[in-house]
């Protein structure tokens, strides 16, 4: 088992990605420094220095080696602390479906959502319609994966929970921006039961965002984009 | 180690993705029936129906079961086929860093590569720019990651190998398009002797394509996307 000395994790509260990373050290219950980042102000200079490429948290810092990308962490700290639970499958097949459907979070359904909170008006409702398709996926991806157990990883929480897990705050954001159920009991009745049992898990409790508070900082960033997207247009 | 009977390939000749998938087939000895697909006509009902999510390329499909993404199937290649060489680093540190830099090339990388073969000329510019900056932070990666060696994954071609070179034919094709050098000796000497190494490696140059017959299919996709790009813009 790896140490768990000499760990931090540099994050933001709001972040749905340095989430997955919290949560899989809770399930490892690897104790951490946790460093909150203020990304609207400024990038600290060990964010930087430990995120040369991108810039971004979740940056984990292990040893004082820097570990960067959310599901590549996660990887890492799956890797790193072996003991129970695992949150990736044993068997490469069950892995590869689970890297799958994360893969498929990130690549498509998490644009989607990103759209609905900052594009136009226009584009806004063809993002919420891919949203709605994505969910529609995700509850069939759910009934395979799931097995008929509570979690996307069976009975425990896993790899293709943390990866969908961690954007619920914002789906209940965007739920109530654009008054309109994203998980439903007539659409997604499994994912509507498996996101009360993943907010209430012991190990996301603490770190799942307060979502009026989300929703107020949502407004922010909102705003935020509107600006830099008129800044753009004046200046062309 | 895994059955290497029953092993298929859903790919298209041009395609880097597929590539890296082959690749890794040939360098765990792996047999395989490769289907070609014809993306410029119709996907086949096999396609289709091996990943409905995507309809892409490549697909492994083992004993009936299909994997689909690149990145995702080189994983199963890997932890199914277990003998050596291994395509990931043991080291979970050296695995994470090898993981970073093969979803650097996908996120970052080859999106500008693709914009500077199909997109506008005002952006192609900004494109091209971007992909030479991505070259030199490459080279910077494979000095940390080779230790001197050959290849990215040290004395084996490896799974950053497999993610860059699948994209070197593309590279050589932009090259000729632009008559700008990508990887050249003044700018990433390292990557320049790289790129021998790796065209040249047994597991590779029976899948490398002919730069000649790639530049001409990389004109049929220009001309396809201007296209579809007029006609974008003839119906608004």
């Amino acid at each position: 088992m790896g140490d768990s000395s000499n760990v931090k994790v540099l994050g933001t509260w709001a972040s749905p990605f340095v989430m997955r990373v919290r949560i899989a050290l809770h399930l490892k219950s690897v104790g951490y420094e946790y460093v909150e980042e203020n990304l609207l102000e400024a990038k600290s200079e060990l964010l930087l220095k430990s995120n040369p490429v991108h810039k971004k948290v979740p940056v984990l810092i292990h040893a004082d080696k820097p570990v960067c990308e959310s599901l590549i962490i996660v990887h890492y700290i799956n890797e790193v602390w072996t003991s129970a639970p695992s949150i990736l499958p044993s068997d490469p097949y069950e892995r590869a479906a689970s890297r799958f459907w994360a893969a498929y979070v990130d690549d498509k359904f998490f644009p989607a959502l990103r759209r609905v909170l900052v594009s136009s008006e226009e584009d806004k409702k063809a993002a919420m319609a891919e949203m709605l398709e994505g969910a529609v996926l995700l509850e069939e991806a759910f009934k395979k994966l799931s097995g008929g157990k509570a979690f996307f990883g069976g009975n425990d929480l896993g790899y293709v929970d943390l990866a969908v897990g961690s954007l619920l705050a914002w789906i209940k954001v965007i739920e109530k921006f654009t008054e309109t159920e994203v998980l439903s009991e007539a659409k997604t009745p499994s994912l509507a039961a498996w996101a009360d049992c993943f907010s209430s898990h012991a190990a996301v409790k603490d770190v799942f965002p307060d979502v009026d508070k989300l929703a107020d900082f949502g407004m922010k960033l909102r705003a935020k984009f509107s600006k830099a997207a008129a800044a753009t247009t004046t200046s062309n």
